[in-house]
């Protein structure tokens, strides 16, 4: 059994919960809200981890059975998978992506109750669970009564203050522990609040999309890496090898910035028990003025119009490829 | 000595003639331009060369000293090389191809006297010789003669026929024996025809851009193959292997019709004397309904919009390789 130092057994974790990858890392700066950096950082579209925004306070009392009891009769979307990973997956781009693609994990519908008892009830070798719902209006009272006390003066501030659009959505994630959401990127400003538990998160630059090899817009896996992290395939994805994350393992409290388009990898620790998260997800601000050279983030903004465009062109998303390859093999390589 | 067939006495040249590349080559149909079969391939956007259609009847007396009498006193258009080859550049892509590019051909203007007088007194070694000239306002009154005695019942029509847009220019075009304008395509529909000796010309389908491999847009050299028949690279440009032309060679009365789009190689015979010809172009028609899937021609028409456009978002050419790059490797290949 390992032995945990002073400064493990205060934080809460210890780094053999975290997955291995062979991925070059650093620590992404953890910042008291009160630090100016942090407005600097936000404000360059930087990663931080904040601390003592008391955001989701009114939140961290936020287990199971507080949840079970009170957040109401609504309908919850769960993910069930085979494995530890919960690649998400675009419904309304199934139809284009041709036969070949099966989704890896099963969306289903359920009552919060149904989930909180398969989570207790939950062996090894059962699907491995991870709910994923926006909090709407058919939540109970007590969970509207803390909603209400999130820090809005803090985070409606920093919308305000960077200029970002509206707030989108409220997404309550419950994982079970060891669960992974596989790298990708989101078009929307995220604060990422944790409630429960402990979350690793690994991000990377959008500057780094070259190394990571999203799926094509259209495909179901559009804005995911295609590369495994566990067993990356170098010989397909050779530039993997150059790639340079951030990580931070945030716990109850914390605030993880995931900036617009950095691309992240989210795990909850092994053997840590489940992990509560709150999404807060805004709308990108107005563009201003154009400055060159372009930002990683406005040429992957490019890249996803060029795809698009060729879809709506061609009118026959297996007609992409090919002249994509003879747009740029030989001619741009 | 080779000794010559009755066929090859004929018709005036022998096969030993042609310059040799490892291509596979099929015949391009000759039809007399009262064969119905004509308008069904100019309406299929296929080549094929007209015998019969008198279309520059009145120019067949065009030799270098008619033309030096007669032509007038205007500026032309003379393009010198070190060698046989003329590969096209376009002077305003200059600035933006980088510091690495250096045209292989200078353009200089002529006295069409002066221009006769070096192609008498031209000797091996020398730089060799190519006049490229629009037939404007300047040329003399016999030339104004023959060019209103063209056959412009027959092109008009032709033109009215298959919707094409109107008549952009008539390149004169003066060739020393051996010349060859390298493989690339132009935009505009073209009716090629010989005055003066003959010409060898190689055509492929727009469907065959993958295979060709034409420089980025904004290159000088835009529109025209990176592939040295000569000696093709096939590890930068393996698909070339793949290409299949069709290939005429055109003598004194003969048209040419030059599909917009098709990739043209044109090379006056060796030991054949110099050649003179005319180009008729014309500009694309109306589009009428895009039916799906869609044709080649239209495919390379979005590709190259593709290409402006990244140079347009970007403002800076050199960003549009590795923003392509990552577009498409280990993503579409
Ligand atoms: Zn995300
Ligand atoms: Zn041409």
């Amino acid at each position: 059994m390992k032995v945990l130092n002073m400064a493990e057994r205060k934080r809460g974790w210890d780094p053999s919960q975290l997955r291995k990858y062979d991925i070059q890392l650093e620590e992404i700066p953890r910042l008291s809200c009160n630090d100016p950096r942090v407005e600097e950082l936000i404000s360059e579209n930087k990663p931080v981890v904040i601390t003592d925004t008391k955001l989701v306070s009114s939140a961290l009392k936020w287990d199971i059975d507080y949840l079970e009891k009170n957040i109401g009769s609504g309908d919850f979307s769960v993910f069930l998978s085979r494995n530890h990973k919960f690649k998400y997956y675009d419904d309304k781009k199934l139809q284009d992506a041709g036969t070949e693609f099966t989704p890896s994990t099963k969306r289903v519908d359920m009552k919060f109750p149904e989930f909180a008892k398969k989570l207790r009830q939950w062996m090894r070798g059962d699907e491995r669970l991870y709910l994923q719902q926006p909090l709407n209006n058919t939540v109970g009272p007590a969970i509207v009564e803390d909603f209400l006390k999130f820090n809005w003066e803090w985070v409606n501030g920093r919308q305000k203050k960077h200029s970002w659009g509206h707030l989108t959505s409220n997404l309550l994630l419950v994982a079970m522990e060891g669960n992974v959401t596989p790298c990708h990127y989101d078009e929307q400003q995220n604060f990422f609040a944790e409630v429960k538990g402990f979350k690793r998160c690994i991000l990377f630059p959008p500057e780094q999309f070259d190394c990571l090899y999203p799926h094509p817009v259209f495909h179901p896996h559009d804005r995911q890496s295609q590369v495994d992290f566990e067993h990356p395939d170098y010989v397909r994805f050779p530039k993997f090898r150059e790639v340079r994350g951030q990580e931070a393992v945030v716990g109850p409290g914390d605030v993880l910035y995931i900036p617009i388009y950095w691309w992240h990898h989210i795990e909850s620790l092994m053997r840590g028990g489940y992990t509560v998260s709150i999404n807060f997800w805004y709308k990108a601000g107005p563009m201003g003025q154009i400055l060159y050279p372009l930002k990683g983030h406005q040429k992957v903004a490019i890249m996803r119009n060029v795809e698009k465009m060729l879809v709506e062109a061609l009118q026959d998303t297996s007609q992409v490829g090919p002249l994509l390859r003879a747009l740029v093999l030989g001619r741009y390589t």
